[in-house]
């Protein structure tokens, strides 16, 4: 299932600088494949503030349950990713796999087994030997090095088409603040039935009740703003490490009202906004990345409703694949998204070219001008509602042949 | 936009015999096709009980919009449905056009306008011209007959591969009673903005008030079962007539307890399923009808919802044309549907095959019998939730490459 890599993958992977304690290794576990690594492991050198957020999936893996559970202490030792099976939809023996491997790890570690967070991408279904795991702890554990960020990227890929990395950086109250971040794809791929799985570390003095709050604001407006094809996985999972090693004057951050934390939320914002675009960049079979921006809508609940049944749109984005500004399908979306819209208010423009305006088609647009922006790489489809002030903007791709291919291929 | 027949498409196209008060025409008005009837006009001798439901988008096109505000009347002389421009999205010229259609379609039936019913299909966004429709009115009029039931499907296609027709018919209370139907397809196509449409008349004596209540009853389990791309037009229609001339015993059919209506109900329901399933059979690129079976859900709703899920989902839809009995995307797509779910409850079903099972993959299923049942061209999916008692059923169809190709082509 090696697919060519995506026309919409950034130009360069970056190259992320350490982490000040937190350390990095992989290993080939031999999960499922083959000649490469399945197995990512951070360690933390002391305990670390953590946050996380998952799958709204009523079906969770096993391992979203386990990271739920934990997450409530807030710290962290280790967290364990593999890819190559998902360990979900495995019954007990699923809760098994996760709960030996996060003994082994505690072990390894020397902390408490709730200290451990596990990820598992990959096929759902099949059970997952917890022994594959565990065998690769010990070298793994003993290799760990701050600069393995590029090999993690790698490490956690399913039928990703490119590793996925960003970091941004800041002087906050006196101290150099770090934000790296790693992800994987979006999307449910065959046969591997892959998941949205990312990972941020930062340096920050940030306490564990704080960055779950930032986490939970600023995953709406980024990864939950991407959709690749409305599916949603049985564990997609957001996690944030702080271990706190960027010594501010003004010590820890404890407090959502504490004047530093709007520098490094912008810090925080942007690795995230990064990742999630970079995610819906490598949508199976994407030729165009799709920016939905929504205004005048009657709410900010109301506009995303309306950007999402837009972005989920299999008619829209397969009028984008075609490079077709087939504004009839954007009406179509704003109407069924069951939020309020007059007909006769609505505006809808391609990138600068405005194609229809207050309930009919706009008679200046040009129909070659539109055609030529259509066929960039980055469509902006924007709709304006003229009725209220709210306003949300998602990403997709478009729905290519490829799409089905890589989908409708056999799973075994 | 020739496309070949749907491979799923009934071996043959049923005759449908005459309804007493019930005459009809067709006409080649050049709207948009060459070399076909684009115009439909379907008269009634008498003023009929007539009742409708129609698209739930937000953004209705003109005709639908005179269509809910003529049906609080109950009462209909005369149908105009035209093919080739859905005068949708065509702001205060779009009102003139069927306003304009309206009062000639009254003047020649001798009738008032609120008496006339109109519907358009095709693309969204050009003004439609009225006078195209008027101009070929008199000699429609003029030449209607009782037989044009397949030319009436025909002239009311636009991307469809085949016309679709239903009768059913049965003796009650003394008197011989006919329902028949004529619809058109699901699924918004390029470059028509197609539109579901679909007019169903009967010479049963029932008032317009019970004729709407049943048909609000029906078109749950029939038409609002049926999903293509999830996407809802601007102009989706179902309405009903009943010219009351088959003279039953006891009279017309005045009340929702009338011990009559269960055996008219049977004839009512089994045409609108029929329709319904047919235009599912219809769907763009479909090459396999897929019947999804939720049981044991919370409740109907609960059930409904996840079926839902299901049906609309890209990753289940891939997997089916790709013949791939891929359960883990079922699991996704009920996680996902925000219903009341249990993993270790769940059991998912292809066809007769059980492949998972309170929580894990069934250890009993054979691959081989699996895979040879996805080769069929009728597929049902069973999710049993095992929580309740809230049953539902769904129909869609596959996506296949040439859904994106039918899709993704230029709009011009």
């Amino acid at each position: 299932m090696a697919h060519a890599v995506s026309p919409l993958a950034p130009k360069a992977v970056p190259v992320l600088p350490p982490v000040d304690g937190c350390r990095i290794a992989t290993a080939a576990a031999g999960i499922k494949y083959r000649n490469r690594t399945d197995v990512m492991v951070m360690l933390f050198d002391a305990p670390v503030a953590a946050a996380g957020v998952f799958t709204r999936s009523k079906c969770p893996s096993a391992p979203v349950d386990l990271c739920r559970k934990h997450i409530a202490g807030g710290v962290a030792r280790a967290l364990i990713v593999n890819s190559g099976n998902a360990n979900a939809f495995t019954g007990a023996k699923g809760v098994e796999t996760v709960t030996r491997t996060a003994e082994a790890a505690a072990k390894a570690a020397g902390c408490a087994p709730g200290e451990i967070f596990i990820s598992s991408t990959g096929v759902i279904g099949e059970p997952l030997d917890a022994g594959k795991i565990t065998a690769v702890l010990p070298d793994a554990f003993a290799a760990a090095s701050p600069d393995a960020w590029g090999e993690a990227a790698r490490a956690i890929m399913t039928t990703d088409t490119f590793p996925k990395l960003a970091t941004a950086s800041a002087v906050i109250d006196g101290a150099r603040v770090t934000v790296n971040g790693i992800a994987k794809g979006a999307g449910m791929i065959a046969p591997d039935m892959a998941t949205m799985l990312s990972y941020v570390v930062t340096d920050a003095p940030v306490t564990a009740a704080v960055l779950q709050a930032e986490l939970a604001k600023l995953v709406v407006p980024t990864f939950n703003a991407v959709t690749v094809d409305g599916d949603t996985s049985t564990s997609d999972t957001l996690m944030a490490f702080a271990t706190g090693a960027a010594a501010m004057a003004g010590g820890v951050i404890g407090s959502g009202a504490d004047k530093r934390l709007p520098a490094f939320r912008r810090l925080f914002k942007a690795v995230l906004a990064d990742l999630a675009q970079q995610v819906a960049r490598d949508g199976e079979g994407a030729r165009k990345l799709i920016e939905v921006k929504v205004t005048g809508a009657a709410s900010a609940r109301a506009a995303r409703r309306i950007a999402f049944s837009i972005a989920n749109s299999p008619l829209v984005k397969t009028a984008v694949a075609g490079e077709d500004a087939n504004w009839g399908r954007v009406v179509m979306a704003v109407g069924k998204a069951g939020e309020k819209a007059e007909r006769d208010r609505l505006s809808i423009a391609f990138g600068p070219h405005r194609v229809a305006h207050l309930g009919a088609r706009d008679p200046s647009y040009s129909e070659q001008s539109v055609s030529e922006y259509m066929t960039g790489d980055h469509i902006l489809i924007h709709a304006d509602i003229a009725l209220g002030r709210g306003q949300a903007t998602v990403w997709t791709c478009d729905l290519t042949k490829d799409y089905v291919a890589i989908n409708g291929d056999y799973r075994s």
